[in-house]
């Protein structure tokens, strides 16, 4: 197998782990920042390095669309594409298209409509798995079929069901070398439905195993439900996944329920906005009371935004729509997301996680958006 | 003085020199990027210094009006605001000003209204001063009048008169310790007006005089023409400075006219529309003959774009407005205008400038916007 993992240690339900794929091991709990169309919005593989990254992310559905898969072979898949070293992940276009208006969803696939220009596209288990083979990530998700919050029970049910049936055909339709497939559980907001589906796709015995079907809307304390009704039923030896979680208190909970892998826009997104992140919660940097502020973006910060550059600097990079703002920002919040489970491996370690987490939760004030 | 000139070597009328400023050593001669609001559009200043950067720009008009040199000051000046240690100039926010409709001019100096929000401003050698000694650049520009091409004559020869009488306004205004102001040279593409322009100028005594007036649409052969009637009247141990110039056919003349020193905004603005420099001309990325071309931007050049992405990648990021290709072509772009003029540097120190400026004429395809 292309992909180990090594349970390091564990303290109560958190777990320090190792995940060793061709291109680079992977400390957990680990966040893998996302470059969508094959870059993170503002940052060079370099700078990204730097933020401690060791993994990120790029999307089937965009790269399929734009450039278009071959494009990306063309340079040895998505490593030399993107000039990133380190290894990648790849999601299966599912989450994507599920939330496009005109999917049309069969028991073969899903017909939908490029929002861009029109084109019309069919994905299914098949083609996602040809797409990402293609494409040449390290670790490629199932096609999966992701149900909207709140949904019928019903519609969680059939989807659950056929996203294990959908999960033998991408078993059966990956074969590529020094790639591994992840299955996902689903099930929505039901426990009965993960328990089944944790179970069902952890008889598949695949590499890694992702919880999907959460930030859809549903809020914190309905993920976190999830993450308990499907944690359990997860092999022990395998990482697991939490997919598109999701702010650092979402983050801190999930690793504290046995989660390993989270990847979020959060950060990257809400950098461009304006929104920094420090260990003592979230603010505007473009706010007017930062006009004439002279500290760094975050005083407990040790990256290159916070080490080099002051608040009314990067407050006036933004309002006047300089890209540089952008980067400086996104560097700083990744390398936000990056320290925080770094401090979370290491309080793993020394098993004083409980204390880490009662911590964090003193310090952090939650006001998400 | 806390700028020195060292005449190091000349070959024709090609020089090879240094000049020594408080915030380091600049060799000429040099390219300096323009960081209009403070930045390097996309790049950060480690990025910058990465592309042989020895000193950049920065523009007091664009900074007076946003943020406020108050603002910058809080942090320092220029150099804390932008992180950047080496050497920086700001020019006088006169170049600006005249290229503004609502422009006022009197003696005393010119009214004009901010595009951005309609606010009424006032700018004068006094005022010009004023905010570049609180932005405190390593070198300030006189505040001068810069009249249009085409002109008429008799504006010229008063706009020299007047740019004269401001110089000596500027000159009693100024009074930073460790910043020093350049004279500009004026007269259109009258050779007796630029040659009464250069020697009264010159007799100011500063430690660094520009020729400006130039790159307002006056086409290659003007601009060295201006140079032709301007130069040989410029003090030999002084740095002269061709402002806003140019493409590098520009520059290679320029150099070979004794011009010391450059700054455009050409590198980095052309590189946000998809145009790369090249040893052998310019062309534009996005094209799509590109969409499938795995070689780099140059296969010239060792700058970080050329040595980890290809055209294709490149060609995907601004099609898709990632800011990353902005940044990646900036990089690109800045690395070639400062590798140009290092080459000239080796060339003029060997005294095989000549050679040099005639395999760049060979090998360059001028196609100039």
């Amino acid at each position: 197998m292309s992909l180990t993992f090594e349970l390091l240690h564990k303290t109560g339900r958190a777990r320090r782990g190792r995940v060793t794929t061709p291109n680079g091991v992977i400390e957990t709990p680990i966040f893998m920042p996302v470059g969508t169309l094959g870059a993170i919005k503002g940052l060079s593989p370099r700078q990204l390095e730097e933020t401690g990254a060791q993994i990120c992310l790029a999307n089937t559905y965009h790269l399929h669309l734009r450039p278009g898969e071959d494009v990306v072979e063309r340079v040895g898949g998505l490593h030399g594409f993107m000039g990133w070293k380190g290894p990648i992940l790849t999601d299966s276009g599912g989450f994507q298209v599920f939330s496009l208006p005109t999917a049309e969803m069969t028991e073969e696939g899903v017909h939908f409509k490029w929002e861009h220009d029109g084109r019309k596209v069919f994905l299914s288990p098949e083609r996602s798995m040809e797409i990402q083979m293609t494409l040449g990530a390290d670790i490629i998700m199932a096609f999966d079929v992701c149900v909207p919050y709140p949904c019928e029970r019903v519609d969680a049910h059939a989807g659950v069901e056929r996203t294990l049936r959908w999960l033998d055909r991408c078993v059966d339709a990956h074969d590529r070398e020094g790639q591994v497939l992840f299955g996902i559980v689903q099930g929505s907001t039901w426990s009965d439905l993960r328990k089944r589906s944790a179970i069902e796709t952890s008889k598949r015995d695949l590499p890694g195993i992702a919880i999907g079907g959460v930030s859809v809307g549903e809020g914190h304390d309905l993920m976190m439900k999830a993450v308990d009704d499907a944690e359990p039923y997860l092999p022990e030896d395998r990482p697991r996944y939490l997919m598109g979680v999701g702010y650092p208190n979402d983050i801190i909970e999930a690793i504290a329920r046995g989660i390993d892998m989270f990847d979020c826009v959060l950060p990257t997104r809400l950098a461009r906005s304006g929104i920094v992140f420090t260990r003592v919660g979230s603010y505007r940097v473009t706010n007017k009371r930062y006009r004439r502020d002279r500290y760094p973006l975050d005083t407990d910060s040790d990256c290159y935004t916070c080490s080099n550059f002051s608040r009314l600097y990067i407050h006036h990079l933004l309002r006047a729509n300089e890209i540089l703002g952008t980067t400086l920002m996104t560097l700083h919040n990744v390398h936000f997301y990056l320290k925080l489970v770094q401090l979370a491996r290491e309080a793993i370690e020394e098993d004083r996680f409980e204390a880490f987490r009662r911590d964090f939760h003193d310090t952090y004030k939650v006001h998400n958006a």
